[in-house]
């Protein structure tokens, strides 16, 4: 595990992949007197996107917009899933607002509703749904119900993981950095890199469950038991892994084998943008024992959940006490409402799956001339191009992707980078994102490794 | 600290104080059906209000209405803070919705304007703010900066304290009672309850400053150091103890002189509930290191926030990543600058001084014939009612404050109960709760007595 610990070790140069505070000389009037100001009352723990920040003042569909009304293409939001200021979305909660909006400790039907029709969406294992209002609470609260439910504290998850930002959740997020230490508690497996790790005869599959097996004899030898494997379906900040479809597989089976729980953490893939279904777990046919929600639940308004197997809440439910004030309340459930009805009634899902391949073809075509494209992948609407020096020795080529990333930007596509360094392109639109704005995206990525050569 | 020790070890009665499941067959036929399908979605976490649960369907100003359109007198809820369905907070909302609803990674105007605004609320010692959802999030981020920034580990905390659900958080929150210990790193100090323990010839704020030195000495003891005492400015699910304003001084001293910070948690006292000023801190003539802020921040869009010395965050913010999603997102930035312009615009501050002041003035005349009644206190909106087995005994009595609480929910009038041992009658109502409403809910608890004997 050797590069694993590396990896976790050395910031990620995508936690750096933004502006450069120290060249604010350089930009404008306007934006610079704002930035100044957020220095000032934000401070600076705030982050902002591209070598030249971007000021955006209204958003529809697909289409952020800036200042001087410059449209930009959004191939990176996934909370506007169902697009910037979707009109169902502003008419359910502006509806909801006028009537009430209160809490889950007084007795509403719209909770209900919505909770049967979430529910309906998960294999029939998944029985309970319990309203946070970030991912981040979602995951603090499934890995909560995981030790207790196993009564173990041991957590395994991959090298490049990002589940959150609680204290609980960010010390079994590697991809922090050496800033925020995991916890003595917490193993990391290698990403599920199949370009990597599956070249020298040995299957992806292979190489995870012995990663895992490992993780789990390490956790037993410091006399921990395993409490639970949480990943991404998708694999989001660890570069974007998303086949072959099974591979997750045999990782569960050694951890259910050891006593530990599943958690999917569909917080980034979750609600069809990966295609063809409405969870990215589906793909590797396998039932969790606990998943995650967030981010594009509400389209903006916070709201998240955790989707539990019942029995897994019997003794927690009974003794601990959870009020989330503002989980699931009623302005909440309202746009999370509309979000599934909006889903199912422009079929979304199916516009991820056949814009997502038009993409993916799309890129492939390009990378074909390219030596400094080792991979396109990705499923629906959420893809990664990994970049590299070279295709015969994969480095990872970080400073490659910053440079598509920012050359993107300034011909008004937005886009961004994951991966341990930094060096995957990651696109992730609005879900309504037509085959013409595929076209425009699959031209401006043309143009932009035009002017990287 | 014998008494300390004992009162976390037995969960508060105001935990269970609510609906008993195992008498569901007792309801009317609608609302039983909706309580099958909350346990049958939601699972056994959820809790609710009353020995008889409460269907609302709308709200306005300080008033519910249930499926019957029957009218409640909402003195419990803080999150409508200026009252449910604010016009000008939906009107807000509406209008960002339709415009923008992103997060804080591009530069938007708003977000500076209203921190701005309300930084202009706090001493000038305090001068960054960091976006979250929830006052959960935010404690957890404070206490990870305080940590950060201390390089210590240890927290004092009240004995019937609150401060959230992550688990980081929950682990300083004795209140949670047995299922949810506290961490290593945590020490309790008893409520500042001047009934109890001011009464033998010491002050409260000799008995809380030799708590504190105790608690300091112990973590010592342990090789830990202070990072810092938080507490609730109001000291809510302690029992509401508001004065003598200035108690916590000596404790923010001995914190101080140990190296610690002194975090103020106005999650429930904020946003001028306490009268007279914005903060709960204020009354006691102190200057925090961090605050945290959230329950009415939005009345009731998600949003919260820490409000950081900057000094705090030069180490933190250079090294540590942290992103919050939908934390001051366009929308919820939006609502919070509503509310914070129709608490000015109302006077919302003065009225809760007034009104509260009529409140607690009413409640002490009805006081002066009730043995049970061992002390009402409170500032502005917030206000306790102490209820005891009697005045010579000071034994807190959960049962009674049950009774009053379920006999004013069957006369239509919402409160709660709060205090270790539940015994606290909980008085937190909208703040443009007016002098008839006061009548109203005087009249009102004067006859509940007049029922429980």
């Amino acid at each position: 595990m050797s590069n694993t610990i590396q990896s976790i070790r050395k910031p990620s140069k995508a936690m750096v992949n933004g502006f450069d505070p120290t060249r604010i000389d350089e930009l404008p009037d306007e934006i610079q007197k704002n930035i100044r100001r957020r220095d000032q009352s934000l401070g600076p723990g705030y982050r902002l996107f591209y070598d030249t920040p971007l000021e955006v003042l209204r958003g529809e569909g697909v289409k952020l917009f800036d200042r001087d009304g410059n449209e930009y293409l959004d191939v990176y939001n996934n909370v506007p899933s169902v697009g910037h200021c979707h009109p169902k979305v502003i008419a359910a909660v502006h509806e909801q607002m006028q009537t009430l909006n209160t809490n889950t400790r007084y007795v509403q039907e719209s909770i209900l509703d919505y909770s049967e029709d979430l529910l309906s969406t998960f294999p029939a294992e998944l029985g309970h749904v319990m309203f946070t209002c970030t991912g981040s609470e979602a995951n603090d609260l499934a890995m909560r119900v995981a030790k207790y439910a196993t009564g173990n504290q041991g957590i395994i998850v991959t090298s490049g993981a990002y589940h959150g930002l609680t204290a609980e959740v960010a010390s079994f997020s590697p991809s922090l950095g050496i800033g925020v230490p995991l916890g003595a508690n917490v193993r990391v497996i290698d990403a599920p890199d199949a370009l990597r790790y599956s070249s020298d005869q040995r299957s992806l599959e292979d190489h995870l469950r012995n990663q895992v097996r490992a993780a789990i004899a390490d956790l037993h030898r410091h006399g921990i038991g395993l409490a639970a494997f949480i990943a991404d379906s998708i694999f989001s900040s660890d570069g974007v892994f998303a086949g072959p479809a099974g591979f997750l597989r045999p990782i569960i089976e050694e951890v259910h084998a050891a006593g530990g729980l599943y958690i999917a953490d569909e917080v980034q893939p979750g609600f069809g943008r990966t295609g063809q279904e409405w969870w990215g777990f589906q793909r590797h046919g396998i039932v969790p024992d606990i998943v995650t929600i967030g981010k594009p639940m509400g389209n903006g308004i916070p709201v998240a959940a955790a989707i539990f197997k019942p029995e897994l809440l019997v003794e927690f439910g009974r003794n601990i006490r959870y009020f989330n004030t503002f989980g699931g309340n009623s302005v909440a459930v309202a746009a999370a409402q509309a979000v599934l009805d909006v889903i199912r009634e422009e079929s979304l899902i199916d516009n991820a799956l056949k814009v997502g391949e038009q993409i993916i073809t799309g890129l492939e075509d390009l990378a074909q001339d390219l030596d400094q494209v080792a991979e396109v992948r990705g499923s629906g609407f959420f893809i990664g191009v990994d970049l590299v020096t070279d295709r015969s020795s994969l480095t990872p080529d970080g400073d490659a992707a910053a440079g598509i990333v920012n050359a993107l930007r300034e011909d008004r596509i937005l886009i961004s980078a994951c991966g341990a360094q930094g060096n995957v392109l990651k696109l992730r639109p609005p879900m309504p994102f037509s085959s013409n704005d595929a076209d425009r995206l699959l031209d401006g990525i043309g143009r932009a490794f035009k002017r990287l050569r």
